[in-house]
């Protein structure tokens, strides 16, 4: 199934044919194989990080939250309700008080802040835990909609608005950086509505990124919790001036779904693409062995290894022709073939994934242009998301419009809206798209605008102040 | 309270005082804050390093097993349903089939064995994770005995008796020399026994350390799981003659529960004594101002601190006797004091936190040194806890010898045991001493031996042909 003609059929051919999961024995969850958990791990180091860069301390929390602490902030009780597995039944014995599966940490988190925040000079306090995380699906997806899933989540409290917003839009900022330089994956960065925010946040922002089915991915989430949680769980220092104060929180996070956006906008026909920092293997050597030459292209191949890191010598028993293609399903970045010329001429025939150009190169000229060679493949990944994104973001001035793009061409849609729920609600409840978020603005945002703006709601002709995106989503 | 008098109200003040944990609000569950994590994290890295080297790869599992899955394994399902939590309802319903949350992952991954693994070209297969796990605990203990508890499981499986063997034994060699070369604790490295053994295992090893209150741990455990499990689960494989047959399995793991260790052997009355490689920090500078000097005394710190990796720089404005007491109790390896006979002399006032000695160190003395001071450091735990070991570990020939020990002088004791599952149960019953293991007999192994030997159980009297070792343990 090509990728073009069904993009969610091709997306779980293309998962297994690479070996990247296999289905849980319960139903949403995925067994992560050792491909795909390779991948994880190497965007959880350089999360990890950058997220040590900003002086955010690891740590970790239980996984079992008493029903009575989710209960606390009754917007996230409500909006998480529905997601939940709970535990009834623990060491031998009914459990007088259910127990929550982690959904996320917040109200587990809190009433310690609450206990460890006295003064101030406590704050800011920055901490961070990679854990797994649970949210019943009724339509799991791998990788992009799971009942389990892992991920990073970030909670921090701070004196003053000022600096926890400051910090919500630092972390976006982080996010949308590996996103576009590590994962080189565009998207939109922005602010979410009130209605698609995050349960219990003041403010949810957002990475949105276009699958090639014309629907977004939300590839990551930065809250600004203002002071709803720390009301509730009263979390007060004594500030400067000696008065008890409410202190303003964040709370952000990274899941594994990130994988599912890798292999979603850079696949292709013949598997997946990755960026050279993920990969599990940067480069792969493919010997082409003649009858009598095992020994001086091995020894050629085991030189050339030492050189690249993170490079696999794939000296099985296999034919070259079923090697390409294994590792060409597989997304290896760079592949290199040593045969006998190559062994001759001393010159390396190179392959890349990305663009599937070949290449020649002396073992000097690789050496030295190995660096160069992978943040080329970065940058044609970004700009080829780049592009793809923007011929696929369209502005209209009617509801007309909108509603047309979404039957014919799908993709976001920037539209003018008045920023009441019942608007939003009702094309919602007729397109099946929702607001992705208010776009930061940014020189660099261009779309095709098709003509002037209106300024009015494309669904109730009022007044609008901002030109939101809408997309149909996962 | 000090750690002579009462060992675990000292274990308690000084985890709490180091600021280590918090107690989770489940009973039993503990929260992990950023000073403990980092240990973990420092240790985590060193073992997933060392599984790599021996061709292991991560992955992840669900941490939801259906009930059907755990009951496959009698033995294994009998071991575990007195500590396991239980899932009953999720996603606004109640679940048809009940989901046990993890409490080791054999049954949930050797289904897909079943599935992965067809040839013997498949094997081995070895495989890793890091995860949580959940055991209820009647009587928890921070680190040591907790309802949640983080760790790596490794599962591997192999052609034949032979190699899956000797693979549990690379393993436990592992474990050793990272228990004593990493951590500096030294223990006993044996075979457990029947009635001891993991449940569902044909035979366990593992690694017993001696705490200060005479009682045993166990700190890790790797078991030969021989074909128990593939018979249940039908893993097979088509060997080279063609013939199907079941594949050999090992797992093996070691938990957060070595950070009990780690503050049960080496703490002293003054907080905790913590090893280089695993330590927050290797080394604390302590500057010690006078009036006119801050930025002198400053500059040099700076410059030091940039030779030592991982050092911290305590600039607060906390006194210097305040500083010494709160690293001294977090237990950093080194600290480097900086006043102005340190800056006019250029050279260097060092602490050593494991023996309290004082080292004056020239600047370039330091740096080329710091790499056998820290040596030094790993080697003097070690001795020191080996030495309680050996001072603590008693050889006897009879019954009543061994309860005298166990109630005057505590410690493990080495008794010839005739295996019969019956003794070793009347003994526990009657003493509450269990077998900790069958020590591998190494050289190096001398403990004091009291008198000849008479190769008979000291319960029964009937013939025994070997000296167990046995303990009260945790």
């Amino acid at each position: 199934m090509t990728k073009e003609k069904n993009f969610s059929q091709w997306y779980l051919d293309t998962i297994f044919k690479a070996d990247l999961i296999d289905y849980g024995p319960v139903k949403g969850t995925i067994v992560f194989k050792p491909y795909a958990y390779r991948i994880w791990e190497k965007l959880q180091i350089i999360v990890d990080e950058e997220i040590k860069k900003l002086g955010v301390q690891n740590v970790y929390f239980p996984i079992f939250i008493p029903e009575s602490l989710l209960r606390k902030e009754k917007e996230h009780f409500q909006g998480f309700t529905p997601e939940v597995a709970v535990v009834t039944y623990a060491g031998g014995e009914e459990l007088q008080e259910k127990l929550v599966v982690r959904p996320t940490s917040e109200t587990i988190m809190y009433p310690y802040f609450a206990k460890w925040i006295k003064s101030y000079r406590d704050l800011p306090l920055l901490i961070n835990q990679w854990t797994n995380v649970i949210r019943w699906e009724k339509r799991p997806f791998p990788f992009i909609r799971n009942t389990e899933f892992l991920w990073h989540e970030g909670h921090t409290a701070h004196r003053d608005h000022n600096e926890s917003l400051s910090f919500v839009l630092k972390i976006l900022a982080m996010y949308e950086k590996i996103y576009q330089n590590i994962l080189g994956i565009y998207g939109f960065a922005g602010r979410k509505s009130e209605a698609e925010k995050f349960a219990g946040a003041l403010a949810t922002y957002t990475y949105e990124i276009l699958l090639p089915d014309g629907k977004a991915l939300q590839g990551c989430t930065s809250h600004d919790l203002g002071q709803n949680f720390s009301k509730v769980f009263e979390i007060r220092f004594q500030d400067k001036d000696k008065k008890l104060k409410y202190i303003w929180q964040t709370s952000w996070a990274i899941t594994t779904r990130a994988l599912g956006a890798l292999i979603a906008v850079h696949g292709d026909d013949r598997g997946l693409i990755l960026p050279p920092k993920v990969s599990p293997y940067q480069a792969v050597i493919v010997p082409i062995y003649g009858k009598t030459n095992k020994k001086k292209i091995d020894n050629f191949a085991q030189e050339i290894q030492k050189e690249i890191p993170e490079t696999y010598f794939d000296a099985t028993s296999k034919t070259p022709g079923y090697k390409f293609n294994f590792w060409e399903l597989r997304g290896i970045p760079l592949r290199i073939e040593i045969g006998e010329k190559e062994v001759q001429t001393k010159k390396l025939t190179l392959y890349r994934r990305d663009n599937q150009q070949r290449l020649s190169l002396t073992q000097e000229d690789l050496k030295n242009n190995l660096e160069n060679i992978f943040k080329e493949i970065e940058e044609n990944l970004l700009k080829k998301s780049k592009k793809f994104t923007f011929d696929h973001t369209f502005s209209v001035n009617s509801y007309n419009e909108f509603k047309k793009i979404l039957t014919t061409k799908r993709g976001f849609i920037k539209a003018f809206w008045c920023e009441n729920k019942k608007c939003e609600a009702k094309i919602k409840e007729e397109t099946k798209a929702t607001t992705r978020c208010l776009p930061i603005q940014k020189s660099r945002s261009k779309i095709q605008e098709v003509r002037s703006k209106k300024n009015k709601c494309i669904y109730c002709g009022r007044k609008a102040k901002n030109e939101w995106l809408f997309a149909q989503s996962y």
